[in-house]
C-alpha cells in the first residue's frame, strides 16, 4: 500500500535505526513534523558490544533495544519494520520490499555498512563477519562448537586446526575478537575439558597494515600490540589474506618497499572472522545513480557541508553511509571517522538542518566534535586518546579500560541493559566466566 | 574413536543433561567411578522458564548454563557434546552421529521427551512446539513477526488473522504461553503501534479436555479458567484440533456422550503454538528393541521399582523417557509424574541404586516425593496445590504467583540467572515491559 503522510505535517522519513537514525528522530521529537523510521530489524543494536555477544559474554537483548519501545513515548514516530529496496528523489518516494511505498517531504538515509570481503564474497561462509545479531551468534557457535569438537577429535592435525583462531583484520573490532579470545581459551574455558587443554589453542591476528589500530596514535597502537601479546595473541603484521576456504587461509608477506622477500603461507584452522573491512549499504550507491552524486570506493555516497545531497536538499545521509566533512571555523575540512559518536551527531545536525529549512532559516555546516577514540583489548587491557583542550590525553592498561567500560555502559540505551551488563561484566570479571555460552542450535542453521 | 573409561574405575555414561542427568551426574561426585555425560547441546535448559524466552521476557542465557561449566569442578566428570544415535545392550557401549562409540559400565538413559503430534507431524512448521531453546526463538520471532506484519497490513481479514494467536493444550506450558501472550498483547505493546491495537489482538486456549491444568485439582482448573479470562483468553474446552495449515486450524467440538451436536469450524490464524502432546525421545523405542522390555503409548520404557531395566540392573531410565512408579511402603505404586522434580529425585535415585550395586547392596525402589504441582498464568495470576502433613493446601492468584516466582528463581541453576531473572522480572513488573524483545533474523531461518 502507498503510506502517505499521516497528517498535513512534513513527514520525514528516516531509514535506518542505528546510532544515526535514532538521534536523528529523537531530535525532531518535539517539532511539529510526522516521522516515519523505517528499519529491516526490529531492535536498535549498541553495535560497540556486538563482539561481546559473539564471544559470549552477554546475551543479545542486552545489547538490543525494540526500535518501536524506544517510540513508545515519541508519539509523532511511526516504526516500519521492512527493508528498503529503493528511492526515487523525484517522485520522493522510499520503496519497500513489500512493493509498497513510503512518500516523504524530507529523508534522511542512516542505513550504515556492512562488512565488505574487497571482492572476495566467496570468503564470506568460512570467515563470517560481525555486524549483527544473527553473525554474532554464528561467529559463538563457531568458537564454541570448535573447542568442542577439538575435544571429540583423535587427529592431532585436526585439533590443532579446531584450537586455531583467526581474526583478520586489526581495527578496533579485530582488536577487541582476539582479545576475547585468548581470555576465552587461556581462562573461561581452564579446566573444563578432559583431553584437550584449551589454553593451547592459538589466536592469531592477521592485519595487512603495519600496526594494529591504525587509526590510534603510534605509541598506542604500540601499547595495543603489547597488551595484545600479553594476552596471548600472536599479531602478524604486514601479512596480506590472498585465500579463505572451510580450512584455513593462505597469508602473504613481504614484496614490499622494505625490500622483505615476498612469502606466502598457509593457516589451518576452522574457525576465522573477518574484521577487516568495511563496505557501505548498496543504498550509497542506488542514491548515487538516482540523484548522480558520488561514491567513494567504500560505497559512501559524498554530502554536501549540511549534510544533504547536492541538488536535493531534502535528502541526508549521516553514519557509515556518508563521506562526511566536518567544517571547523578556520580549519580545512576533515574526514568525519565512522564511529558511532560521528554518526549520533551527524543524525542530530542532519534533523536539526531539517528544522531549520521548515523555518525558512539557512542550514549549517556540519562540525565533527572529536572527544577522542578508545578501544578495547580484554581483560584489563585497553587504549585510550583524549583529545582536551590542554592536547591530547593518552592511557594504557586498567586506567583505560576502567575507561571503557564505564563510558560504554554509560552509553548503552536503557537502563535494563545497563544494570544487567554491568551485573554480567562484574560477574565475569571476578570469576573468569562468561554468560551467555549458550549454542541454540549446533549444526548452525544459524540461531540465538 | 573409540572412549574407553578413563581409568580402570567403574564408567557411568549418562545420556542428556536435563533435570534427571544433572541430578545424577552430581550424586556421583564424590563417587570412586568415571562419569561421561552425553548431551546434544551445549547448555543445560530450566525448562519451566522456557515459555519466558518465546514470549520476549527472558533472554535464552538467563535460563541455559553450559554443560561443561556444570562440571567444572566435578573432576570425575567428562562431557560429550554428541547426539546419541544407538545403545548396545549386548555391547555395552552408546553410538555416536559421529560414527564413534562409548563403552559403559553402567548406563543412565535421561534423554527426556519431544513434542508429540499425535500421528500429524505435517503440523509442526505450522504450529511449533517449545521444548528447545530453537523452539523458543522461533515462537518469539512470530509472535513479534505478526505484530509487525499487521501494523504494515491494510487487508483486515488478513490482519484479523495475524493479530489471533491460538495455543493448543491447556497443560502448564499452554496456559503460561497463552495467559503471557494476552500480556504482550494488552500491556507491553500498548501505544507502540500507530495503525493498529495491539489490545485488539485475540488469544485462544484450545483444550481438547473439559477443563484446563487436567494434572489439578478440580477447584483450581477453575480458578484458573477464571484468571486466564480476566487477562483477556479465550478458552475453549472440549474442541478437538482436526487440521493445522499456515493460514490456521480447524477444530471440531460436540459429538460426545453429553449429546452435543459434532460441530466443526475454522479459526483463520498465522500463529499456533502446539502444547498438547508429548512424546518420549525416540531413544526409548531403541532401547525397548534392543532389550525387549515395552513401552507405552507416548513411548515411555518401563522401569523396574529400582529405574533398572528388567534384564540389564546396568541400565537405568530416568525423567521423562521412563513409565516409572513411585513405591511408597504400604501403599500401591503410583506413577511419578513428568515434572521436574519427579526427574530430579529419579536421577538420585539412581545414582545411588548404581553406588549400591557398587558396594554389593541391594537396590532400593524409588519413592517419588510428591510436594505438589503449580502452575503460572500471568501477571498476579497462579494456581498452587502444595501436599502438606496436613493435608492438601491450595491457593491462587497474586499470593500463588509470588511463590511460583521465588520457587522458580531459587531452582534456577547459578546465581548469576537467578540475579538477572528476577531483574529482569521487577522491571517487567512495574514497566509492563519485557526485556528480551529481540529478533535476530526476521526472516526466521531459525535464530536468537
Amino acid at each position: 500500500m502507498q503510506t502517505p503522510s499521516p497528517s498535513a505535517r512534513p513527514h520525514v522519513v528516516i531509514i535506518g535505526c542505528g546510532f544515526g537514525g535514532l538521534e536523528a528522530a529523537r531530535k525532531l521529537q518535539r517539532a511539529d513534523v510526522d516521522v516515519t523510521v523505517i528499519d529491516k530489524t526490529n531492535h536498535h543494536l549498541f553495535q560497540p558490544l556486538l563482539y561481546q555477544v559473539a564471544t559470549a559474554g552477554l546475551a543479545a537483548p542486552s545489547i538490543a533495544a525494540p526500535v518501536r519501545a524506544l517510540f513508545r513515548k515519541q508519539a509523532n514516530v511511526t516504526t516500519l519494520l521492512a527493508e528498503v529496496t529503493g528511492i526515487d528523489p523525484a517522485a520522493r518516494t522510499v520503496q519497500l520490499a513489500d512493493g509498497s511505498q513510503v512518500a516523504y517531504d524530507h529523508l534522511i538515509v542512516a542505513a550504515g555498512a556492512t562488512h565488505s570481503y574487497f571482492g572476495h564474497d566467496e570468503w564470506a561462509p568460512a570467515a563470517p563477519g560481525l555486524k549483527t545479531l544473527a553473525d554474532a551468534f554464528e561467529i559463538r557457535r563457531r568458537v564454541l562448537m570448535s573447542f568442542e569438537t577439538a575435544e571429540t577429535t583423535a587427529d592431532p592435525e585436526r585439533r590443532r586446526a579446531l584450537l586455531t583462531f583467526v581474526v583478520i583484520g586489526a581495527g578496533p573490532t579485530g582488536v577487541e575478537m582476539a582479545g576475547t579470545l585468548a581470555e576465552i581459551a587461556k581462562h573461561t574455558l581452564a579446566g573444563e575439558f578432559r583431553r584437550i587443554d584449551p589454553g593451547s589453542a592459538q589466536v592469531l591476528l592477521v592485519e595487512g597494515g603495519p600496526r594494529v589500530l591504525q587509526a590510534m596514535p603510534e605509541s598506542l597502537s604500540q601499547k595495543a600490540l603489547e597488551q595484545l601479546e600479553r594476552l596471548g595473541v600472536e599479531v602478524r603484521l604486514n601479512a596480506r589474506v590472498t585465500a579463505i576456504d572451510n580450512a584455513g587461509l593462505e597469508v602473504q608477506t613481504g614484496g614490499g618497499p622494505d625490500g622483505a622477500p615476498l612469502q606466502s603461507y598457509r593457516i589451518p584452522s576452522s574457525c576465522v572472522v573477518w574484521a577487516a573491512g568495511v563496505a557501505a549499504s548498496p543504498l550509497g550507491r542506488l542514491l548515487g545513480n538516482a540523484t548522480g552524486v558520488e561514491c567513494d570506493r567504500a560505497g559512501r555516497i559524498k554530502v554536501e557541508p549540511d549534510l544533504s545531497l547536492a541538488g536535493h536538499p531534502e535528502i541526508s545521509v549521516v553514519g557509515d553511509l556518508a563521506a562526511a566533512m566536518s567544517h571547523a571555523p578556520g580549519k580545512p575540512p576533515k574526514p568525519v571517522p565512522g564511529v558511532s559518536p560521528g554518526a549520533k551527531q551527524a543524525g542530530r545536525a542532519a534533523a536539526a538542518n531539517i528544522l531549520r529549512r521548515l523555518a525558512g532559516q539557512p542550514t549549517v555546516p556540519f562540525r565533527y566534535a572529536d572527544y577522542g577514540n578508545l578501544a578495547t583489548i580484554g581483560r584489563n587491557s585497553a587504549v585510550v586518546d583524549l583529545g582536551t583542550p590542554f592536547g591530547p590525553l593518552r592511557f594504557s592498561g586498567r586506567p583505560a579500560w576502567l575507561f571503557w567500560l564505564f563510558a560504554h555502559a554509560y552509553f548503552l540505551i536503557g537502563f535494563r541493559n545497563r544494570v544487567v551488563v554491568m551485573w554480567d561484566w562484574a560477574s565475569a570479571y571476578w570469576s573468569f566466566q562468561r554468560n551467555a555460552r549458550v549454542v541454540a542450535d549446533v549444526q548452525g542453521r544459524s540461531e540465538s
